[in-house]
């Protein structure tokens, strides 16, 4: 039975929740099918995670391995396969809890970077699970610059093989998953060296476990990392190489061979190669960032309907905890920064389709383009919404901290995605170098790419808004984003032209700039998500309340943005301190209207009880009955395993005496 | 052996580092008595925290319970007792791994709240751990709003007892400390009951186990809520009453006592009661909040000198991450917020000893003024704190995430001090209530208390600063930080009378004033720590260094939090564009200036490599080395256990048929 605080909440929609869910699934079909993977993936008792809140590390990674190869099975009953409409709903409907995805980061490296003969030997192999990959990039010393990995493999004519090595403790390889305990096999990156010289970085495929009996290589040195934050299901492992040779053939050579006789040659364009790795940040967008924070908005949202607590007024009922503005104010925002990036994804998704039609035509024109959206925005989104998870966990309170509602394993995973694929500090700043540059170029009178072109029409006007309803106006807004993006980019050009016009060399100007240029590149994306917000709203049809709904949530995310950021659009004056206010009371109303269909818009992004595995967030809401029922199988609800030693001595003061 | 990256940081102190650790501890004999305390502590195996990253729940909590029946006999055995000067320090000796804390907050209670013939039964018991108390106030249902408890205790005449109920699940205690395994008795706040009248909540002492064999007394269940996301070693815990029986003796009545007969007797004065929960608000920050962040700035910043990754100019060698102008704005502004707070809670501390001996001449003057000083610190602090913990965390890269760096285990557990103790938007709203309403008194004339009469004296100029050193002085910038707080409380007071003077009801009013009620809150808070940072520093001694290394940091403070907020600034024109360009270039200017001794800064505070428990903030900055051998002592280094199980069978192709 449906608590009636969260059954009533539903019967006031504005909009057909069914017909929004379809839009963030890409249509009512796409909808069937999804629905139908998670049904077969939850009705599999092989795939519960019941007790995942309660599990050790090696429990978590051995019932990771076990659905990995159980997922095996499933895929062939169902007649799923890896190019069907089902495979990228598997994932999500499993909640990411499986081992073996380095297995595939394997084989797309080989696929990539192999040439023909070594794409014949070893994918067939891998797909048929002879072996487990794993792809050893990072070492202990060195993630994001890569240059200076330190591994080495140097060839050895006589032998027609490589050899590795690990010359010192920063060059063991560490965190490459699957590898700590389940791997076989590995790309191992290493500084190739021919006849004394270094010819940077190369892709290698060692062996590092028997296939016969599991136990390490000979000259291999292997094992799993320890504990994380999370991942606790993923063997994240080091690696020490010491004199492992491998055949020649071992180093994936589509780009870059070595001669028998230990020439060198370079061949076909890599372009292509940093395409892919370009779209591996967008790729881990949906899943592994935005299906969090929309759990997290599921959970806090339910229960701050369900959660009654202190007065509005005196003599009524206690209020739910959402009818609090401030409740509101932290809540909502993230649920429409949640809808906001899932169109923000979609933009990116046809770009890189577009991106990568034209490429394999051979015109890599796009590249820089699709390199400064894909970096930015993976910094941006994963910065933003890990930021929104943590937030809903606060606003829970003190259920909000117990593993049970879910929400701390929430942030403790999409913490991790600030980091991985590149860190975003380092991303941000990729992305600001193409922006200086586009931005010389437009000033110079050059052509620069779509995204971009704004950045040559510099306005100096004031925003025209006259009063607070002005503010839902997507023209004004959207306007002042990009003033302020615009403004953000051309000062610090300018800064850094004068460093180094006062002769600062250019590194230090640049390095001086830093914090300012990170700035733009936010301002540069925040922008272009509030446009392609708007946009989106734009084209949606006007039936069911859709269109309605979603263009509050847009003028939700553009306000909210102004309101927590409001010196750099009153920096030059291009908003007003008047101005400002009515963007305030705008933004204050917009909570109270959005807080209306708040779990109807949660509902909308249709988890399941067993996908969000939360006590606060199911679907019933009822709350305090669940934790109180799950808490009661926790593995702590033993006699005190400390009663007999300490407790009983201490009680019946036969302790040795003090 | 000193990583040589590490100790070239040291060499080159602007300060003497061994009088600013003196300084923190409030003077040289305390330093020592301090270090004396570790000493003891960390050289006995049994307080021992190795292996606290790879324990399960129960192994932390079974640790905690040992080691806090071996303090009693540590305690006898040095001389220490709990009114000594060695007893502040034991717990931060200890990281606050130990059991019973709650035990004394039961003996606190009974202290505070029971008549003289209670504390002379029950202390004495307490003291000699005859029994193991508890503090049950938290419900499922109600933690915030304390009138909302639900459990009900009612006096029975005819046995003289009163009889304990939980009529609901919403009103099952939820959360209490030591009680879900440990404790015998706790005290139970209840809604009493009278010939059918309620009289509110009251406290009522409750044995809940036995003494013999611990097994739950009749009536009573009890157990452990399960999984947390930090707080492993303690055991919160639930618990149901069923018409449980205790005499009438039981209810604490220092202040309302039940007669034989049912009369209900109020006595006394509950003032000094109120200031004793105000002064735990304070109490907690410097173990709690400060210490915390203490640590992810030793560990942050050493490791970010050990850290080379990427080169500043080409050809040179890979640089240290903290010679990167992001990294020192993410991390150096954490360190001077320590610093910050450390000199707010010594003020903090400073009038709270002053309100205590007012109260004590039952001057109960200052009590709306500490009420208001706690609640908003408590609040600013916890949050600002957390905050810096994260970004120090993510500043660490894929490092940080590790369990071993410490961090991880510092960020989950200091994000609940943003929940307990008050809920921190809850506090800021009663600091805010505060403020207006001495905004209001002082606007009439009336007289206020020394914190706030600064908003009586609205000022309307504007900054005078006429270059970027001039916002190097303390006075330029206090003066601004108290222009935004008298702004933002007389807008917001002046937008509630407005809303009142439409119509709107006063709960409606102040509901939609919250989000700016907040603001002010947090920006009296913020001026108060800038202006006591700045009375502080000049009154230190000139001598070593001491004063100008502060200077830097109370600038970088005060810089660093206008720089984030600038638009609180720039608002009503008190500071112009131009001269916030100019606090830009003054605050990465000191970035530049602070990098170069952050790292004795860091060291000031003092912490033991035992008590970091970090592998990349040691005080060696071995980081690599720790790394790598503390992994290999992880229980996931063994054979893998889902080999025999799943990956043999996969690998050699035995798994049942697909």
């Amino acid at each position: 039975s449906v608590n009636p605080d969260l059954g009533s909440e539903r019967q006031t929609a504005s909009f057909c929740v069914e017909k929004l869910t379809a839009l963030l699934d890409g249509g009512a079909e796409q909808t069937r099918i999804r629905r139908a993977v998670v049904e077969a993936i939850e009705s599999d008792p092989e795939f519960s995670r019941e007790n995942q809140y309660f599990q050790t590390q090696n429990e978590r990674y051995e019932a990771a391995v076990r659905k990995a190869v159980h997922l095996q099975k499933k895929m062939h009953e169902m007649g799923w396969t890896e190019n069907g409409p089902e495979y990228k709903y598997i994932y999500r409907a499993l909640s990411g809890d499986v081992a073996f995805l380095l297995h595939r980061v394997f084989m797309r490296s080989i696929s990539v970077l192999g040439s023909d003969k070594q794409i014949a030997k070893w994918i067939p192999l891998a797909t048929q699970h002879k072996l487990i990959g794993s792809y050893a990039q990072t070492e202990l010393g060195h993630g994001t610059y890569l240059q200076g990995l330190e591994t080495t493999a140097v060839f050895d004519t006589a032998t027609q093989e490589f050899i590795l090595n690990t010359p010192k403790i920063s060059a063991m390889k560490w965190w490459p998953g699957d590898m700590g305990r389940s791997a076989t096999h590995t790309v191992v990156f290493a500084q190739l060296y021919i006849h004394g010289k270094c010819y940077g970085i190369h892709p290698f495929i060692v062996q590092i476990r028997s296939l016969q009996d599991h136990s390490l290589c000979p000259g291999i040195t292997a094992g799993d990392i320890g504990p994380k934050m999370n991942f606790e299901h993923i063997d994240n492992g080091y690696l020490l190489l010491k004199n492992v040779r491998i055949p020649r053939e071992n180093m994936l050579s589509k780009f870059c061979e070595v001669r028998p006789d230990g020439t060198y040659v370079r061949q076909g364009s890599q372009q292509i190669n940093y395409f892919t790795m370009t779209t591996v940040r967008v790729s881990l967008i949906a899943d592994e960032v935005l299906t969090p924070l929309m759990k997290a908005c599921t959970i806090a949202v339910r229960y701050s309907v369900v959660r009654r607590q202190s007065k509005l007024k005196p003599g009524e009922q206690e209020a739910k905890i959402l009818d609090y503005q401030t409740q509101q104010e932290k809540l909502l925002p993230q649920l429409a920064a949640a809808y906001a990036f899932h169109f923000v994804n979609n933009y990116l998704q046809e770009l890189f389709n577009r991106g990568y039609r034209e490429i394999q035509r051979k015109n890599f024109d796009m590249l820089p383009e699709l390199h400064a959206l894909s970096s930015g925005f993976k910094a941006v989104i994963t910065q933003h919404c890990t930021a929104g998870v943590e937030i809903c966990l606060r606003a829970c309170g003190g259920h909000g901290y117990s593993l049970l509602s879910g929400l701390p394993s929430l942030y403790t995973k999409i913490l991790a995605s600030c980091i991985y694929e590149g860190e975003n500090t380092i991303l941000l700043l990729q992305t600001a170098r193409f922006l200086i540059k586009c931005f010389m170029a437009a000033s110079a009178g050059q052509p620069v790419p779509p995204s971009v072109t704004y950045l040559a029409a510099v306005k100096h006007g004031k925003c025209p808004a006259k009063n607070k309803l002005d503010f839902l106006s997507p023209d004004i807004y959207t306007e002042a984003y990009q003033h302020v993006a615009v403004r953000l980019t051309s000062s610090t050009a300018a800064k850094l032209q004068d460093l180094i016009q006062s002769g600062v060399k250019k590194h230090d100007a640049w390095n001086q700039c830093t914090v300012q240029l990170v700035q733009a590149a936010k301002a540069h994306c925040h922008y272009i998500a509030v446009k392609n917000f708007a946009e989106t709203v734009e084209k949606l049809e006007t039936k069911a309340g859709i269109q309605k709904i979603m263009k509050h949530l847009c003028d939700l995310f553009a306000l909210h943005g102004i309101f927590s950021n409001t010196g750099a659009f009153l920096h030059d004056g291009y908003t007003s301190a008047a101005q400002m206010d009515m963007v305030t009371a705008s933004y204050l109303d917009l909570l109270a209207v959005i807080r209306k269909d708040a779990v109807p818009l949660v509902d909308a992004f249709d988890f399941t009880d067993q996908n969000l595995n939360s006590a606060l967030g199911s679907y019933d809401g009822q709350v305090y009955q669940r934790l109180y029922e799950w808490a009661q199988k926790s593995p702590t609800n033993q006699m005190s395993p400390a009663y007999e030693r300490y407790l009983k001595p201490l009680l019946h003061n036969t302790l040795s005496k003090l």
